[in-house]
């Protein structure tokens, strides 16, 4: 059966705009692998990818997304948001398996000053949530 | 007539694997908006642009296109490729003006340590070229 790119996107957008991590980690498949944007190393851990996702969306004022160009089970997905004062404009780049789940995300963004105060405020609080699991 | 989005591909691809700066100049639309990785503030005039473009595609090494999406005039580009020993992925947003030529360019690249390298690289080239500009 065809992925319903359609039915994902409008569970991605709530759970986007809710900033439900639960949301989000109900549209992760169980191999997921996450490239963020500071690191080239990927994450490939569902639990770490959902926990990074719900804090970059709590992170990210203004969200809004923009064009998007799907592609059978290949979506591009432009945003715009805020960091603080700093305006940012991201794409996420998603691959969805034959079950419509994200197998593979990656995240660009721009401009350099908001990417380094998004990884600012961002790493403390995975270090905290790293600590609290004994990793 | 509508844009033929392939003649345009087949051009671009052909002047960024040459590093043709002209090739790449000869696609900007004279009213070209480019948002680059480091910098939020646009670059609004066709000449800087271009010669940006040149240093880039000088700069990233063993530069390949991976996926890529087509929605009518506005696409989506992954890439791949190298600042020095720094492995990097990349996005070029591209809209395309009535006539077939760029008039939007956005460019996202991953990770922060490859955003930073490029920014290092490009940034004495272009206030080399702003200083013999007169600028």
């Amino acid at each position: 059966m065809p992925v319903d790119v359609e039915d994902f996107l409008s569970s991605w957008n709530s759970a986007v705009h809710a900033r439900d991590t639960e949301g989000l980690a109900a549209l992760l498949a169980d191999e997921v692998s996450m490239g963020a944007p500071p690191y080239w190393n990927r994450i490939e851990d569902k639990a770490v990818v959902a926990h990074l996702l719900g804090i970059i969306v709590e992170t990210i004022t203004d969200f809004t997304y923009q064009r998007q160009w799907l592609d059978g089970a290949e979506l591009a997905l432009e945003f715009h948001g805020h960091v603080d004062d700093c305006e940012l404009q991201g794409i996420d780049l998603i691959t969805l398996g034959e079950d419509g789940l994200i197998t593979r995300l990656d995240v660009m963004i721009r401009p350099e000053n908001a990417l380094v105060l998004l990884r600012e405020r961002v790493g403390p609080r995975m270090l905290e949530f790293f600590e609290a699991s004994g990793d």
